[in-house]
This record gives C-alpha cells, sequence and structure tokens, in this order.
C-alpha cells in the first residue's frame, strides 16, 4: 500500500497537531451530487449501487474530484448486516430502509447468526480494496457500520419510526431478546468492521444514529455497552499505523462523558452540542469531529463562512477537531456550499493555528 | 371559584411537600381513550373539537373520570395562536398540523401581529371557563401554548419536517426576520396564556416540541430568550395562590441550566434525561416534571410498574416532581397501562416518603 499523501485525518483523531483543520462530510457521496445520481440511475436502485464494488467505487471518489476533503468514506449503507443476516434490506422510492423479514419473534431471534463478512459481505470488502487502489494514496478510506444498537431498531421494527414502538416494546417487556440480538449484532460488527480494516479502511465510525432515543441508563445497558464491546474487539494497526475509530450517536449530547470512555479514538458531536462544553466534558482523552448544523449549508455563501468560523472557534486550535456536519449532508444542498464550507475551514483553521502558535 | 380539593400539583411545583407525587399526563386527553375518538367523532375533526368549548370540556374530563390525575390539562392544540394570526391550521388525515398560508416572504412577517386573546381565541378562554365550572375544584386546570420558537417553526415551514429545513434556512439567511416573527409570537403567547389564567387556569405550560433541534448557542437565542420573555410577562397570581409555570423543550438536556433559569417554575424532563443529573444541574431552583418514556405504556403491567419505580427513584423523595411521561401518551397505549402507571405512582411515591420522612 502506498504512503499517504494527505493524512491530517489521522493525525488529528490521533490529537496531534495538523496544519490546519481536516474535514469530510458524512454523506457526502449523496443525492445532491449530479454525478451521484446519475451513477445511481445507471446503477437501477440505491441498493444495487452499494452492492457493486465498481460502482460503489465509482461514487465514493465524486466528492473527492470536486472537493478538497481530506477522506473518503466508504459508500455503503449502515445496514448491510443485517442484510447479511437474511433480513431482506429493501428501500421503498422515496422512503428509508426498510426490511422484508424484521424479528418479531424468539425463534427468529434465536436462529439469528453473525454473518460471515467473507463471504455475505464480500461486496463491501471488495469495494474497499478497489476504492484504496483508486484513492492510490490521496486520503485515508474510512469504514463504518451501524452501531449494533440501531442495527437493532431496524432489524426489530422493520423500519424508520418516529418513536421505535416495537423495539421500545421489546426493550421493557423483554430484554432479554434485545441482549440476545445485541450480543450477535455486536459480533458482527466488530467481523464486520475488522474485515473492512483488512481490505484496507484505515478509520472505522459507528454510527448510533437512534442511540439518542433511549433514556440514560437504557443507553449505557442497550447502546454504549455494545458499541464499547464492538470497539474493544477492533484490530487497533494496520499498514504500521493506529486504525483510529469514531464513535457518533445522534442525540448523545448528554453522555459524553461515557461515550469518551467508550474506547473510541473520537466521538462525533451532532450540531446541537457545544463544542466547547463538549471539549470540557471530554478532556483530552479522544478527539471530536462535528458539528456544524447541516442547515447552515442552506444558508447564502457569506451566512454558510460565519457559521462554520463559529464552530472553528468554537473547537478552537488545540490538536483533535475533525470538522464535518453534525448529520449527513441535506439532498437539497448547493454544490456552491459545498465549495465554500470546505474553502473555508482549510483558509480559517490555518489562520487560527497561526494565531495561536500551534500549527 | 372554589377551594381545590386536590392541590398536590400546585404544591409539588412550589416544591412543597407533598403526600405522594401528583401525576398527570401530556395528551391525557387523546385517542388511547375511546370515549375521546367517539367525542372527537362527534364533533368531525381535531379543530371542531378544539374549538368548541362544550366538547373540549368533554374530553379535558374524559381521563379524570377513568384515571386518579392530579391535574387536568386544557384540552387544545399548540398552534392557535398562529391559527389565530391567519395562518390557516388544517390537520390532513393521518398527519400533523399544517398551515394554508406559511410565512414564506418579509411582507407576510411584516403584517404579522399578535391576535386578541379575547376575540380571536376566545373559544380557548370560554373552554377554561366551562373547564373550570366542570372540574368544580377536584383538581387544578392547567393552560399551555407552544413556545415561540415552536409556533415559529410550524409557521415558517407549514408543517411537521424531519429537519425544519425552511426555518433553519431563514434562521441562517436571515435571522432578522426570524426574531421579528419571534418578537411577535412572544407577545402573542404571553397575552394567550394571561388570558387563560385570567378565566382560570392555575398553572401553565410552555411546550417548546422543536427547541432541541437547535445547536446550543442558537437554542438560547432563537428559543429560550423569547420563552424567558414570555415567562416573564406571566401574571404570577391567581385567586390568591401563585400560578406556576412549566418549560418543557423536548431534546433540552444540554440546557436544562439555561432552562432553569429562565423564570419558569419548573422543567419538563423528557425521557432521555437522568432524572438525577438534571436534580444535580438545576439545584432546588425550579421543580422538574416527567418523565417516562412513553413506550415503556407499551410493555406488560408488570414492566410497566419496574420502570415506573426506576423514574420515582430516580427523582427521589425530595418535594419538587411531578410525574408524567417523557412526552405525549401514544395513540395504541392501552387503558390498563394507564390504570397501572396512575396506581404504581401514587403507591411507591407514598411509602418512598415514609421511608425518607418527607412525606
Amino acid at each position: 500500500m502506498s504512503e499517504l499523501a494527505n493524512d491530517t485525518l489521522l493525525r488529528a483523531l490521533a490529537r496531534e497537531p495538523t496544519p490546519y483543520t481536516p474535514i469530510w462530510l458524512m454523506r457526502q457521496a449523496g443525492r445532491y451530487l449530479p454525478e451521484y445520481n446519475a451513477t445511481r440511475a445507471r446503477a437501477g436502485s440505491f441498493l444495487a449501487l452499494a452492492k457493486s464494488p465498481a460502482l460503489a467505487t465509482e461514487v465514493t471518489l465524486q466528492p473527492l474530484e470536486r472537493f478538497g476533503l481530506d477522506a473518503a468514506i466508504l459508500f455503503s449503507d449502515i445496514l448491510t448486516v443485517p442484510d447479511a443476516m437474511g433480513l431482506g434490506l429493501y428501500f421503498a422510492e422515496g422512503e428509508g430502509p426498510r426490511f422484508e423479514r424484521p424479528l418479531r419473534d424468539e425463534a427468529a431471534i434465536r436462529r439469528l447468526a453473525a454473518p460471515d463478512p467473507h463471504a455475505e459481505l464480500r461486496y463491501v470488502t471488495d469495494a474497499v480494496r478497489e476504492i484504496r487502489r483508486a484513492l492510490a494514496g490521496r486520503v485515508p478510506l474510512i469504514g463504518f457500520s451501524g452501531s449494533p444498537y440501531t442495527l437493532a431498531c431496524y432489524m426489530v421494527e422493520g423500519s424508520g419510526s418516529a418513536d421505535f414502538a416495537a423495539l421500545k416494546t421489546m426493550l421493557y417487556a423483554r430484554p432479554d431478546l434485545l441482549h440476545a440480538i445485541l450480543e450477535v449484532n455486536a459480533r458482527a460488527v466488530a467481523d464486520y468492521l475488522n474485515a473492512q480494516i483488512e481490505a484496507g479502511a484505515q478509520a472505522v465510525m459507528l454510527f448510533d444514529t437512534w442511540g439518542g432515543n433511549l433514556g440514560a441508563a437504557a443507553y449505557e445497558e442497550f447502546s454504549l455497552a455494545y458499541s464499547r464491546r464492538v470497539l474493544g474487539q477492533l484490530v487497533k494497526r494496520s499498514e504500521g499505523r493506529r486504525v483510529p475509530s469514531i464513535l457518533f450517536t445522534k442525540g448523545g449530547g448528554q453522555w459524553l462523558e461515557a461515550m469518551a470512555a467508550s474506547g473510541a479514538d473520537a466521538i462525533g458531536l451532532d450540531w446541537t452540542t457545544d463544542p466547547a462544553r463538549a471539549r470540557r466534558l471530554v478532556g483530552a482523552r479522544v478527539a471530536l469531529q462535528g458539528n456544524l448544523d447541516p442547515c447552515a449549508m442552506l444558508a447564502p455563501p457569506e451566512m454558510l463562512r460565519r457559521e462554520t468560523r463559529r464552530v472553528l472557534d468554537a473547537f478552537g486550535a488545540a490538536p483533535g477537531h475533525v470538522f464535518n456536519l453534525g448529520h449527513g449532508v441535506l439532498q437539497h444542498t448547493p454544490l456552491d456550499a459545498v465549495a465554500a464550507l470546505v474553502d473555508e475551514v482549510r483558509a480559517y483553521s490555518t489562520k487560527l493555528r497561526r494565531l495561536a502558535g500551534t500549527g
């Protein structure tokens, strides 16, 4: 494998000094990009796109051709693991993900097994290898998975939901069954991320999209405990470097201290969390990633640049910040906004470091 | 006006000792009640129900006939104020609230004026008077409104939304326009709640359903600042007693200290917040209301009772807790669950006080 031309992401995740704040965007290969929509149309569906290593490689690289982003993230879905378990992932047009066979009885749960990441999920590791070849060392590649809890939300509910009543009913009525699912998920996600690392992922991220729908004690018991287990089982070094991990819980701002003690190298913040407060709570233990409101990208460029500076000021010039949005890029985000954002992060964070003498 | 037979709610909101923890439920008059559905069918629509003082009185009292609840809450909608401003509130079948004429241009915003609560909103104050007569002093009546920010979310967006992109675009691009709306809303909500108090509301609650979609600084600037203004303008005493106020921000768990300094007598907690942490953060300044996960009501009674005890233990036996759910009662909540909840809160909180010697 070739040396990295740009390793600012990995250095920031290790809380080492970087000349500027690295930036990548959740859902940076997405529907706001016309070339993404063209490739998706060719593929026929989102899932066909995600399951084709060649097309997944193509769209993973698309945002890097346009913008000076400091990382690529594997184009895939957070629900590939339960799909490989046989639940039948599909997307109804204009809606979120759904499963054909959600887990609604004990027998189905007892049958659940962690898939072999080198068999059922081979299309993902193939994509990772192909993306690494195509990147040729320009920037690092981030692998990812949904967290065990977030996978369970969709596996039990069968789809997204305003309140996840089916999942919550299981949580309160049969916590043993939910734990049984989470045990399998944790093993499956650890195997899956390790296979991605083995195939060439240089950092990994756990997306806990729904952990924020839990109470504080339930978050610890049903979400964080299993994310911690995954993080503890991850391969820590590859190609002679540390493979850093990022844990993101949307709506997790109340539990930052616990998240910082999970074993993750970095914590992803959604846009509701004050970065200065987050830094006070987690100290120097972990790097922080985030957290511009994705809706700020819809404002005129000058307003967006002002908001971007506000976020950079709040994180400060000390090492250990990776710029990102607080959630995925919205579909109607203008291309010019992404260009302005990347430009402002580069310019202003460079200046901040010069002023602080930490560059 | 008659004396209150049961004033535990008002005493708990004043952080005075009570023999047990009072309980009421957000959306306690709602679709989980067969008699509510019957009255609503008679009314023809939700809005016709809310706009008829006689029918609003009928459904406000329905949950009190079934369950030993310690408060009534005015049956109404959080969006009556912008409806009275002329935006045209309506409900599409099976969907949330919508406005026929959302605020999409500066001219419409500049024309916005606070409605006279004794004219356009007369049906609400009439309902308050009629409910008070029907209650005949059994329990206190809580009045309410959406917060200025939450009203603005719907007024600009025209409906509920996953990301409130139209509202957020205004917030980032034309904050002056959003402030103009919020100024009018704050005046309107203060007038409206004072009219409810004058008509007989014995406590009032501000529902900030969408404040949790803001970043920390934006929450202070666009939501809390205007809720604070409303709270500061409220009539503080009526019928010889303090009229306590409750501020509830869904997703506000990161800003409890700021909320506690807003002038509200009590802070409503959603189910994600750890009650013990909340009490540590706010000290003895305010009472706390909450915060059972509404989904726990879907579990078998024994599990629900265990969760209920867990919530009561977390709040502790010290004065200043009003039991509630962390959000509204879900439509598919069994009637038996509400009965079990009310029974468990009464029995277990009485026991807790005996053990702690604070009864």
